[in-house]
């Protein structure tokens, strides 16, 4: 299993892009409490509820998300992950909405695991990530 | 301030219900990195861009939202709330959808601070929380 947090995120991104469910549902917390929600969904939550969202989801293949504009806090045990989902799209092909996340990564016994994914809806292209001031200077 | 992640919680709702803007961004971390995302809008990040969309979003009183069905998981430093925000309307209105949110919470050298809040909206009304198995044995 993955060793870090950002290990993890790679790996879930990875799973969703080959519609590998076996590997995307190892990355999960063995946790009753564990979260699911998808753009414009409901709260899902526990292993078979989150697994048969994705794998209605990726029935017809997989799709490729590069996570972008993460902003994390992170302990020793907990790493929370804020980031827009870049979804992969045909050249010159209008996006009119974007994707915000929420990933919530615990370390347990067995390492770093998925505890929560709260993915929403936004109007409007996603916004372009600011310069860091200090490359201004 | 309050002392645990639960009173941070009840005082930010109670916040938005008086639509006491002080009262709510004090109960922010003191950091760049906060994030708040409102149903069906983007990302907003740090506490400047977060108080002005609550100013719009309160600007004609407050809106009382009942927190349910919550679901927690938490550490020494960290406290993720994921919950149906029950938001109070008129008797008779029919809801046609409701609101899922994520809260973070972590302790700072102040106390209990809001991280992030992640809200947004699911199709039709709240599930209902299914009764605990032990009450039906």
């Amino acid at each position: 299993m993955p060793g870090t947090a950002e290990a993890v995120e790679a790996a879930f991104y990875d799973a969703i892009a080959r519609a590998d469910i076996e590997a995307l549902m190892a990355l999960w917390a063995d946790d009753d409490d564990i979260v699911c929600i998808h753009p414009g969904a409901p709260r899902l939550t526990g292993h078979a509820a989150i697994r048969g969202s994705w794998e209605a989801i990726l029935e017809h293949g997989g799709i490729r998300i590069r996570p972008a504009q993460l902003r994390e806090m992170h302990n020793l045990m907990t790493s929370v992950h804020s980031l827009v989902e870049e979804i992969h799209r045909p050249e010159g092909e209008q996006q009119d909405v974007h994707i915000v996340a929420t990933n919530v990564y615990v370390k347990t016994t067995q390492g770093w695991r998925i505890a929560l994914h709260h993915a929403s809806v936004a109007p409007g292209q996603a916004p372009v990530e600011p310069v860091a001031s200090s490359m201004l200077h």
